[in-house]
């Protein structure tokens, strides 16, 4: 299928490659037309394609997979062998026009601004790493709340978690947390996170632990807030390797700690529809909007940390 | 640990004792004190307790266990195989004092008012219902909108749930479904409740079946709009045995059914104060204060059902 | 593809067919080809399929999905929205040859029997219905003892269970049931199988019940043989409507109850093959082995349940 | 209540009390008799005590809880905040007598031998390692053979798991690991650990990792081994802090990690009654049996690592 991009908007391995460090150099080949979140208008039908027609306003899952190994035979698309990425190893959604197999489409059915609809395949990720066991009732820490920590306090907000707590050292984001509903915003480098966190779940710790900095010492604090028995959602990639005290942080506290990656295939689009649906203000996290032209100081602006997700409004 | 009864409220249970039908008529002795669902003052300490002080204000778990069952040792408190019922099997609370086991109390410590206190009880079944599963961005049907269909259309509001579809047939109730917030509120003795349902949700049906009616139509049109590998949590009970397509509605569509009794022990009063301190008001669902005198009419009124839960002020 | 037949096996569902009874002449249409438990050898190779060659032996998953419903696209291929079944909705295969999608092959790399490889169908039905949940060091009570039964039993003995408890009523399933393996098997016409299971487990009932009768009165003896807060895993299909103590036997005994139909696509199947390669002896519940053309004479073994799993040699 | 000691055995935490390391003086204090693992005679029972009479012979869970914390009252005794060790906390088990809480009894009902009985504690942890989830019909890779590693291997293969491969270094344990049933024993210093599963698994890798080494370098070669969405259960306590890559290793292969601590009190217990009636030859894991007077003998064994479980017969 060919779309011609309406909106796109950057994710944080966007901002790898554009300063092009020792991990993503070593992940994916040039030159590439990068950018894989985005929302698009049918212009060209594959063959045989059902159940879409021109002009039709799609999203776009990233994960381009292979249907025949063994991964994708149990129905777990979203750990394929061979994965595809779009914008890492093939040509991205930066750009006037995108190809992508149909089944990677995602039909707008309901009504929101274009610029949402891009930010769908991100949110997706939030969504599992919130909602990979129940929240309602249940205490959390989010640490980090760059544009997915702030996708994560809407959603367990949302989704009856109580309290929500983040973590987080840049002003910016911490006054960006508060608006979007947190219960408790901790600077760490300021305030005894443990203590506080002790103290307002009066010695038990979190019910749950969502890691979406990639900060070592971030996760190191969190697990330390965590409840016996608690849980973990990994989703913050981290600079290399991580030193954890794995003996008395997640051992001997019976922690389930759990890696996300990507978003389930489709479950998680479904969800994120009724949750758009129901009033989740996703749009919220979206704080800047730039012209594709000017992606160079919207890089710029993410490299400081004082923005949401940006979005990105093509030629 | 002795407890002055501050505030009660009436169960369904206990309107099979003012009828005194034929299950509750063997499934109890006489006489006895009645009323289990409490909020009540220590009077008196039992010995060698610890944590509580006079003049606490506590509500009580019902259910009073044995420690050392294959159950209890299990952890699960919930299905103790010896287990006593206060107002069933030793005297209970609607009266001046009440008698219960210091393991049984929960003390609170948020500020709330007593009559919500003495239903967190109730509450608890209806947490444990409707948070079987994962409800945020998921579609749930509640058949029945009495007292604990009602608490469970909060809650699964506030947990995310989206489209809530409650069916009920009282006016009373149909009206009170739609001021706590449900989505969709069908009468299925006038309009189609399965048309109406597949047409909301493409085809699909709900993702989750909550059975708070215990009558047997209202469970086969639910299992019908239920999508299959869906989840169903049985809460109400049934007049007598039940009739059930179990091939077509359970079988063929790979449903996951769960029989819901009591509360965990204690897993779901941790949860219940924190919904109550981010919000649930729960106060909506009492509708009527009764002094415990006039209990008579107010079992009058839950016969007809045109009340919520209902109150009862001591002596 | 097209597959030349080297084995078949009969399904009870070809019984159904066998009777023309009223149940499954209103599921299908006829003239009909029937039979869909195969093994066969690629004499045809589709278009642009891979990993397959002419003159491979695959055995055959039933159930023909449509890739493209919400079922399909979440990966929940077993509950496809549009499902086609070979034998029933296609024409299948106790014939020469028979055609299906290359996505429901699975090709045989472990040395087995022929006669083997066509029951690996059938026996994933039975493997989802013992390992919904996990079931080492744990009691189980299977109810009938007919060909899927007797795949339960081989496979909850090979998988840690213990006491994996039988009811049966037929002499040659009880003898048969006590050569695979199963600890106790009762006659419950005989003896008192609620009595038994409560003095061998201490009174606490089994952990779990896996219903492969269809028969109402073993689904209700089972239900009050299982522990509260225990496994219910429904396979075995019904007469009609079922006449179930709701109330007694699921919700005030907490249990979790499984509608199991097909198999997971394609997890099972991946389980299954490391179930055959570790051992375990599917081939024990092949009892008889008749050329195609006597297909008669092994439908009326079948009606008197005098067999297990009934192999078919082609023409 | 008070024991007779009829058999104790070794743990590796007395291991490192016998070292006396940086980690286990900065986790206890002394003077303390030692030893936890044990079976005893009943000589004196506690006031009270319902269900034990004296001459009973009992198995001992190791730690004692408080009952009253938020995991207690949530049925989570295995992680009491305030649980006290056996042996580490309190005088222990390498003694004549020894004192223990009612609670922690478990009487054995079914005929083993004394020594089979003091290591139910330690396979306990083995059980909730292996069995955090079902194994039957899935590949498991189990780190170190150590005595727990040893119990791992004869449950994984009594609960169908296949194949059974096993990392190990030592000549000792790896003769074992093959004679207690391991499908594949490999020595990561002389075979390329990856390679063979890789290919044993059709290039899927495991899907479960049991670690039971506490070797960093073990550690990261599982994980490279387990298959994406995967599971990984954590037994073995590190010397230290680890290094692990979380993005490549567990983030971007969705796996599910579990720390695991002690044993589920009493769901494990029940189970291995079950396991080991059932013909689990637990016994093949003690490998040597000592006088106590002979323990420091013992303890250079296990420095060696060439033993399994060693048991202690009382003076």
């Amino acid at each position: 299928m060919i779309l011609k991009v309406k909106r796109a908007s950057i994710c944080g391995t966007d901002l790898h490659i554009y300063r092009w460090d020792e991990w993503i150099s070593q992940s994916m080949g040039i030159p590439r037309i990068i950018g894989h979140e985005v929302a698009g208008e049918i212009v060209e039908l594959g063959k045989n394609v059902k159940g879409y027609k021109r002009g039709d306003i799609v999203s776009v899952e990233t994960h381009f997979v292979c249907h025949t190994c063994a991964a994708c035979r149990k129905g777990f698309f979203k750990v394929c062998y061979n994965m595809k990425i779009l914008g890492i190893d093939l040509d991205g959604a930066f750009a006037e026009y995108v190809k992508v197999p149909a089944f990677n489409l995602w039909k707008n059915e309901i009504d929101l601004p274009e610029e949402v609809l891009s930010i769908k395949e991100p949110f997706g990720n939030a969504v599992d790493t919130v909602l990979t066991e129940d929240v309602s009732g249940k205490s959390v820490l989010i640490t980090g709340a760059g544009p997915l920590g702030m996708m994560a306090i809407l959603l367990a907000k949302h989704s009856g978690a109580y309290p929500v707590f983040v973590s987080e050292v840049k002003d910016y984001r911490i006054n960006k947390a508060k608006e979007l509903g947190a219960d408790y915003v901790i600077n760490p480098l300021k305030e005894d996170l443990y203590e506080i966190i002790m103290e307002k779940t009066k010695g038990e710790g979190v019910d749950a632990l969502l890691e979406m900095s990639g900060n070592e010492k971030a996760l190191e604090e969190g697990l330390k807030c965590t409840a016996p028995n608690g849980r973990v959602s990994l989703l913050g990639l981290f600079e290399g390797k991580v030193n954890v005290d794995l003996n008395n942080l997640i051992i001997l506290k019976n922690l389930r700690v759990y890696g996300i990656t990507g978003r389930e295939m489709f479950s998680t689009w479904y969800k994120i529809d009724k949750l758009l649906e129901s009033g989740l203000e996703l749009k919220k996290v979206i704080t800047h909007s730039f012209k594709m032209e000017e992606i160079n100081k919207a890089m710029e602006l993410m490299e400081k940390g004082e923005c949401g997700k940006i979005s990105l409004i093509p030629f």
